[in-house]
């Protein structure tokens, strides 16, 4: 068997939604995967002390800190997951990476370009000590995205002319829906915009290898005022009968052009009735067509123009096959993958680059070229213009 | 241009749903196809004067008999067009091909296997003199079917290994829904299974080329008493107080063995809530699948096991270009036929083989074939044994 | 019975695409519908009498002319039906209806908001002497498009927030697909933008009961030279080694805001590999959702937020059932309606409205409404800013 | 918080794709859920010491045995689960049970029924005792089909009228796909049917609440001889040149009737070329309908025949709220599950039952009844006549 792999200490900070599917991927990555390193949960920071407890023993965590920064000064901790709200981004990441540790951001890098060029500057400063960083766009590890990624560069589509993304959620449908600090701009810097349109900004620019060079944004914020929420109740919770302001947009669109000479139109909202977690993707190129909808999250649907007319037609793909990416470590085809896997599958690569000394994709740099996607489309909207990335 | 084509007069028997289905045929097929002869509606045959005259006139039917034996004296009348329930069919498609006239009779066949080999015996006299004739499984017009029909022949689907035929419609689930002759043993000759199983049946040996060899059936009557209907009230109207015997099967299931070696599951209802005329026909091969489902008539979903894991799947083909059947004649690629549509191309195949001289398909011993499968189910079912079609 | 009814005699001007389209409608209509006036398919007219005289056969026009003039100064022409290319649309219009005929349109309505500007005058002088014009936005008749208008009129998605909107077709996605009109400003007037992108303007206008009221608009052309067609050779033939210029867009795409405070985001496109006719509407409202796909044209999507959580769901209504609009007429649940359907229903209204009196819809006015949108995206896009229609 | 929960020692016999399965869940299962007893994943059973133990450490075990009977004298192992193939869960889960071992067992619970009362013997001994035992019918908790339990139990459906089960796979479609035990009639007590098939009856009736009263049954065997594997190489690896028998069926077809009057068509093969695991379930009743496939494993459909004809259709229900089963412990609505998720909910149910010393679902009896629907389709095949379950 040769030796057992040498020890990757991990620290996470906040421990919500994203803190509960880290934790199932550190959990299960060892158990599926051949990793070069052995993770150890070895600390979750929070401040509270109690909270912190309960949720370190319910996530399966080796011990607890108050205070994040106490992570960095410890030995057996090698790297810091960071899965807080935006405005904390910056300063965590930036003081790991400066401390020596590793560091997982979860996305989106930051709240402002600014802020995200001084984690790029950290970043390039950490690798130099071969210390490596990380956003966690996790929607690129799902298999099907993987494949779309594939076809794309493979040249099976041709060149990229139309770009169709829409990431289509219903929570906040529903004018009662409390506030949460996703509705906070000082928390969340953006509220769909964000949040989810980010995701399809960075699934686009992943896929077709592109980048976004031109918007022109539109925001709009259908329900001004809310219930504050009167404890946490999850996303769709019931508020109470003080209302506070919602400081974000509900909805952002935006037409984009693309560094290849394509056009494309996004679409991120929380007011898509009927629609809970559509992320949907589909790139129509010169020599075919890839499409993807996240409710049906194991197939992806692929159009080759080479085929004659009379049998051409797009394929569902079932992207559950052993060649197909992360799945021989899973189960036989036809068995389904479901959303927590693609945070298991970004364990894996992050521990397997970490092992390697490499620069993980996506990087701090990816993370900011988001960023200035979604700080254009906010000007492009305020100025009513388009405007260059 | 040449000559103009000559006329073929038809002369039709029948004018409800199908007869209404086979006059838009008539009068469309001319407008879209190039026909070497050119039909004319001559004459609609019905019981009652008046209400045959109503329906002639907005039917488009230049004359009128209340006697079908007249259309058979008629020199101006080439073709007897059979839309009546199926206990008519026997004694009027012998006379009218003794009578020299070519037939198209509507399906079934007949209502047992011994009337539809008289009119096999008749059918093959005829031929012999020159006059043809043809069953109306309407349904092998559907482009999508053809294309079916192609791959297999084709043999991009290899051995067939499963058939998985469906005929669901739910306008009987309501058990207050009224009795019509298609519930009437006399009349319709069986339910569901004669009805719509004859069609799934047909649309089988059609694609695959291959033949029911046996089959062990299953017949139910869930509903064994109705409303009697108190004036026609098209197929889901409703009834009045007095009730009638259903003496014919609700539903349908049979397993099946194919001539090439291959198993096959059949079912026929009209007692599948929500399916209004779900045909499905599913056919797996050793190197390939072709799925279809009318609800969605105008596509073909095929999978070929030839490409490579990683990119196979089953592609939904959009049967609407120029190199699928009937389709150069309609419209661009995209814009879909309905229904009707495979009447009219019933009617250009059939014209095209009267000018031809050509034995046109389906024949009566297609027919006849069918109906061999549907006696042989019922006995089975009778018997709760496999029986040898 | 009563009396027959009047005869309605129609003029066309035009034999291709539209007007195969529109010849069916007028052979068909009475044949499924009663009809309050009998339409006449009286003449056909196009410049080269040749071609026009085999059209008219084919078509079944019992009389030709070559100029289009001449149909206006004929006594039994009561309606002349406009369908040929937008350029001509004005003057034979107007004419048409300052000679007293009514008038049936193709769609887009002109070429330019000020040719456009003179039909509604035309047309409201023609009204007051009872002579009617209608514009032909044909997608409004599909029975499910009527649906999703009803639901929406019922209150039953509630505020309208979103408006999905694509048309997708590929027919240009080959660079060496040749010119056609379709492709010549001079002619079309734009490209994708009014030959298609119009129908999914009006579509949504008509069903939300809105107006855009502002766009953002992007157009492109992907491929600025194609070979010329050295005969016609439908929309996607080949063409010769001479080439030329294309002066439309292949694409264009527009963000919007709509009367209500909705926003919309639309695309109009020849260049989406694998899509053939693909017209997407998906209107997400405070209470619920309707979507619907031209790929699947007899079904209507439909969320109500209203259902209790654990049994919400878009609904696929396959809208076949008597109770939806035009169906009573056609055939049992089930039994899909085609592409040419919608052509028949319009001219049930349209007959309808010349009968009553009654002004049909979509208007001139209506069809106005849309080229103001049209204009509104072409001076955006060049602008690169936002603009109120 | 209260007093932590107490332990229950699992040892666990068999470590290959059931046993990777299981461990997943008892190692989740805690993580997600508040769970009564915390299972503690104590010792992994297996024949070779290097084997076991490489799989203890990767799956998490905390220890090894190489006989799983020194399981049962374990004081630290409460629970014995078995993921072995069908030959040996009779002699493993009698012993255990009766050493006062709670016991899980995979299914088929028996390669015959005689084995299988044996076993039922077995838990009602043990039962008495506070024993308790269950059976691995996974499939019943993935949400989608508790929801379509439910709605079925609520009367939402009627009276059910049709069962309509498919279970298709591909991985033997290509006749050089290796032998392997589950080809082996000693191993696997039968082929499709029993592996597969056993899946579909148990699902059928789970959500109807039925039982199977009788069968007419087909077995076929495509492919006779295949190539012997040379090493192990998952389920469709590569085989050399030396070749052996197909002892078992490789497609199970049957009819049945139901204790409730209707009628059912079940279909298990292995040879449905593109589809990779398609469990589908379609019951329709005189209310309503359900609709189930496994390639969308996160989707009910649901026909409700009480809405309006003009808005009625199967609705998607996309089963990730909070108010499905064991959704509120997962993600927020629309992040699909997948299909180790229901391994997971399995043990949340199995420690529930053990902690309350209540009889879990489905129990062995339950799982005889199964065992008896498969014989009788295997003696009806046999005889070519309908059987009595």
């Amino acid at each position: 068997m040769g030796d057992a792999p040498a020890r990757l200490g991990v620290g996470m900070v906040g421990y919500s939604f994203m803190g509960a599917a880290h934790s199932q991927a550190w959990r299960t990555a060892p158990r599926f995967f051949d990793l070069p390193l052995r993770p150890s949960m070895t600390a979750l920071a929070g401040r509270n002390r109690d909270n912190v407890t309960v949720a370190a023993d319910k996530l399966g965590w080796d011990s607890v800190e108050t205070d994040w920064r106490t992570l960095l000064t410890r030995d057996d901790v090698d790297l810091i997951d960071i899965c807080t709200p935006g405005d904390t981004h910056a300063e965590i990441a930036i003081a790991a990476l400066d401390a020596g540790k590793h560091v997982l951001c979860e996305k989106p890098l930051a709240n402002s370009v600014a802020e995200a060029e001084e984690m790029v500057a950290a970043a390039e400063r950490a690798a130099a000590r071969g210390v490596l960083s990380m956003v966690g766009f996790t929607y690129r590890r799902v298999p099907a995205i993987q494949l779309a990624r594939q076809l794309v560069a493979d040249g099976r589509i041709g060149t990229v002319r139309h770009v169709r993304a829409q990431y289509l959620q219903d929570w906040l449908s529903d004018a009662s829906a409390p506030l949460s600090w996703r509705m906070d701009k000082d928390k969340a810097g953006s509220g769909a915009l964000g949040d989810i349109g980010a995701h399809i900004i960075d699934l686009t620019q992943f896929i077709t290898g592109e980048s976004v060079t031109g918007v022109s944004g539109m925001l709009e914020t259908f329900v001004s005022e809310r219930p504050v929420a009167t404890e946490f109740a999850g996303l769709a919770g019931k508020g109470g009968d003080e209302v506070g302001p919602v400081t974000v947009d509900d909805a952002a669109c935006f037409l984009a052009r693309m560094s290849g000479g394509g056009v494309g139109v996004f679409e991120a909202t929380r007011f898509a009735q009927g629609r809970k977690n559509a992320i949907r993707i589909e790139i129509n190129g010169s020599r075919g067509s890839v499409a993807f909808d996240f409710e049906d999250m194991n197939v992806l649907h692929f159009f080759d123009a080479e085929e004659p007319a009379a049998t051409a037609g797009f394929r569902r793909i079932v992207v559950t096959e052993a060649d197909h990416a992360y799945i021989a470590s899973w189960w036989p085809p036809g068995h389904a993958l479901g959303y927590e896997h693609a945070f298991t599958h970004q364990v894996v690569d992050l521990v397997g680059a970490v092992a390697a000394g490499e620069q993980p994709a996506p990087s701090f740099a990816d993370g900011l070229a988001v960023q200035k996607v979604l700080d254009a489309v906010e000007r492009s909207a305020e100025k009513g213009a388009w405007l260059d990335v």
